[in-house]
């Protein structure tokens, strides 16, 4: 069945930005932040796969003789539901924190048996510079091979914000939404990762063949910034069997809250730094705090990164200005501002303005611009001030360092190594050639053409479930999928996946298991999202 | 004796200025820092006043009557030795610390208990709408009149960076120093405080009258900026009796580790506030932190506020480019110049500059200039900044808040009050109306004439102990002496005090008790220098 008339007929909330405070709601930091909030009930009426008396996922389009195949296995996800909620919640258990190096072995032999279990016959360990990466292959004898990027690190926690215990993985009901499971890592990104192995569980279990073969490439620094993932992918014999792949995809909790979802055909590029003045590099100023009465006869580091701050951007703090950053930022073409002008329509203005807790646009731009500016302008964004006194109140010092954490949002055909030169080439030319540029992270943009053959399986999956995605050019957030967009592989990279959750990098990180709300597909729905996914992908030309 | 022509012949590091790092060396974070660093031995030979076999303490030069007084009170310094201590450490084990509202009633009652023990005969505290204030006054029945200012609250510890626990007061051998007790307020301002309060125990324990009659006026939130102190002072009976008074004193352990003291006749007074942008207040951008993605299509208030900083100040930092800030600033008279002159002459540049941990003056000016413009420059620094993400590492958030802390020293005849409103209204003719401007303390400047009596008898004490002080026109930290300097009491005001103590506000503050420095004075000889001073006030004209 479609129901594109009707979802077209209701204004959502934009999954194309997260809610208002990024620790609470925002499910995807650097990534991604496709979940958006609830918008009221939408007239979508998505299958519940797993309800008894239902006449079958394909019934709205897909070919009989798949059904052959399909419902057995829609048999074998209800008989492991608990095998699969349980491996989820093994997972969740593991700590792999790379931030404070926690867990990082065990986090990665656990990922790495777990692809055993599911029938990976080819699972190694890449070490890096870092944490180490995994490299594994599933040969299933099928003519196409599918590539997967997996996660094995989760973010930080602080236990004394959450309501039950982050390693716990304890099974709540969660009101409005159903059971659920709470954890570091439940959505970001053990629970849909684990949801996807029990799909090969699935399939295999029901005595069914895997319609693909498998490449997968896995690492544990995704939450500090991948810095050595291209490390792990190119590798000669990962690059090798990469290249034999349609594309890469990153399972995931795709559905809202209202069950409805965006599609994003890339990602803005990302470079994270530090800038750092201190009187040691600059030879001014004092190389220690001292006195603030001082000030009188010591130049200040402190005001010295202001005057730099201040050259970076214009006078109302919008737009770049640093010499050459953005000149081979790629404008809108009409096909993409067409997908723009249908996003504004069908997202919600103001309930997103609300959910977001903002007034204004920049400029105080239309709806249909500001998504615009979100999916097209390179952005120099200040993260964090810090330097000298930072408690309550005042003290009496004039600080020796000062540190600004900058961000800088890259679009095609910008490069985070062309950014960060421009940059270091503006600060010296400026006369703050002292000033230490530290990166800390950085991605380039990634893009994948709308007629992808992975994009098109994708979005033929969520159509035949009801839900007619919203489709925009761009992610304005970030991941690391420019290892595969980018050369040499250039290849269709993305997300897929039903199902819901929330709280990534925030307390009380959840995923649903059992769903109250008739359109958002539980843990067994998204396993079979994944199922008809891999299908799907594998008869698509 | 005289030593002035040795005194001379020995450059001295500047006790005008903190040592490098305040938390360690700085003695005095608001009033002062008249103590500088070790500079190597000087030829100085002050007299042991408590050493046996010396002649006596005014062999130098006192009148030979005085001695009939003061010999027996000598005696009964060394014989209330133990007792002396045994009250100093009694007080700084009675924490009591404004900023956390910590022991302030205690602390408070502990005062005015040992006022009453010291003999005042009226001890009242003075309720304000902070911490309540202490008025005492002592009558002897002499025909003069001094003011005191006290102060019972003492800066926050992390008792972790201790080597013995900061409410201990534990007597320690601190090598090169001699026996000294270790505790937050040992410097400032219980020591100092104990040991004048010794002397009057000393005088009246020797049977002798207080040559001196005494207004005491004191505190409990020197440490937060003495924002209600007005409120002591200007209570009319308070007003009234300090009329009466020739002039203010606080007791002060003025010396070097080298034995040498600077005076100052006056001091720069401070505004200490924060600039707080924030999307709620500015009705743009976030109100509460989001995904930097979003910057694309949202103001930043961290940029706001780097905007709004950089108006402030000229594009190297230095000069306060706030309208209107400095245009009652009184420039250096002849007098003044000559006296930094003078202290150029004798102080020790370059371990000065070693000592501050800098290789240029602003603008890289020659030493007596940088004095220059330590004395009369107004400034305005900035203590700290902090907004957004702050840990290691990045976080992709548009802060919705950022806040600069600000001091600004203002020099004569600025006021407090003038300087935050030429701030605030720059801030709105520069558009950034929105910013919050909240003050956190301030003072005015102060003077005092180089021919005030006072400061007669406290450069004659020094003199005939052998020390011949540097006088500075002004110091260039703060402290609330401008409530007596100012209107409606228009008194002379200042510290005096020999003995050594440092790391006020900084972990192991100390107060020496027994010297191993024969030109530093232990306390028995502080106690001893104010006896002396309190004669010399007597007999000033």
């Amino acid at each position: 069945m479609s129901n594109k008339a009707n979802g077209k007929s209701k204004k959502h909330s934009s999954p194309a930005q997260p809610a208002a405070n990024p620790t609470v709601t925002n499910p995807f930091d650097r990534r991604s932040f496709m979940v958006g909030a609830a918008a009221g009930a939408v007239t979508l009426a998505l299958p519940r796969w797993m309800n008894a008396g239902e006449t079958g996922f394909f019934s709205g389009g897909a070919p009989a003789t798949l059904d052959e195949d399909l419902n057995p296995i829609r048999a074998e996800i209800t008989r492991r539901h608990d095998e699969t909620v349980k491996r989820m919640q093994t997972w969740i258990r593991q700590p792999s924190i790379a931030a404070e190096n926690r867990g990082m072995n065990e986090g990665c032999e656990l990922t790495m048996q777990m692809l055993r279990e599911a029938g990976f016959q080819q699972v190694t360990k890449v070490p890096t510079a870092g944490q180490p990466g995994i490299f594994a292959t599933l040969d299933a004898g099928a003519p196409k091979t599918l590539g997967l990027y997996f996660m094995y690190d989760v973010k930080q926690v602080d236990p004394s914000e959450w309501s039950s215990p982050p390693w716990d993985a304890s099974l709540v009901d969660k009101p409005g939404f159903g059971k659920v499971v709470v954890g570091r890592g439940a959505v970001n990104q053990k629970g849909p990762e684990a949801t996807f192995i029990a799909a090969l569980h699935a399939i295999r279990g029901a005595g069914r063949k895997l319609p693909v073969n498998f490449v997968l490439v896995a690492e544990g620094e995704e939450e500090i910034g991948s810095p050595h993932f291209p490390q792990v992918v190119r590798r000669p014999e990962v690059l090798a069997a990469l290249k034999r792949t349609m594309g890469i995809f990153m399972p995931f909790a795709a559905q809202d809250p209202d069950g409805q979802v965006t599609a994003f055909l890339g990602a803005k590029g990302v470079v994270e730094l530090e800038l750092v003045s201190s009187g040691e590099k600059w030879g001014r100023g004092p190389k220690a705090d001292i006195h603030s009465s001082n000030k009188a006869r010591l130049d200040s580091p402190a005001w010295h990164l202001v005057k730099a701050l201040n050259t970076l951007v214009s006078a109302d703090g919008n737009e770049p200005a640093i010499a050459g950053f953005a000149d081979k930022a790629r404008p809108l073409s009409a096909q993409e501002k067409a997908m723009i002008a249908e996003a504004a329509r069908r997202f919600d203005e103001k309930t997103l303005m609300k959910q977001m807790g903002v007034a204004h646009w920049v400029h105080d731009v239309s709806f249909q611009e500001s998504l615009e500016l979100l999916v097209s302008r390179p952005t120099v964004n200040i993260e964090g001030l810090v330097g000298g006194y930072t408690g309550p109140g005042g003290k009496t010092i004039l600080p020796h360092r000062a540190v600004a954490k900058i961000d800088m949002r890259l679009v095609p055909d910008m490069t985070a190594a062309e950014a960060l030169a421009a940059l270091k080439a503006h600060l010296v030319k400026n006369g703050f050639g002292d000033i230490e540029v530290n990166m800390t992270g950085g991605y380039d943009p990634t893009t994948t053409p709308a007629d992808a053959a992975l994009v098109r399986a994708e979005h033929a999956v969520y159509k035949r479930a009801g839900i007619d995605p919203i489709v925009m050019p761009r992610l304005a957030g970030s991941w690391p999928g420019y290892v595969f967009t980018g050369a040499p592989l250039n290849l269709p990279a993305g997300h897929f996946g039903l199902g819901h959750g929330s709280g990534a990098h925030a307390p009380n990180e959840y995923y649903v298991i059992e769903s109250s709300n008739p359109k958002v597909q539980g843990i067994d729905g998204s396993v079979m999202s994944y199922v008809e996914y891999l299908y799907e992908v594998a008869r698509t030309a």
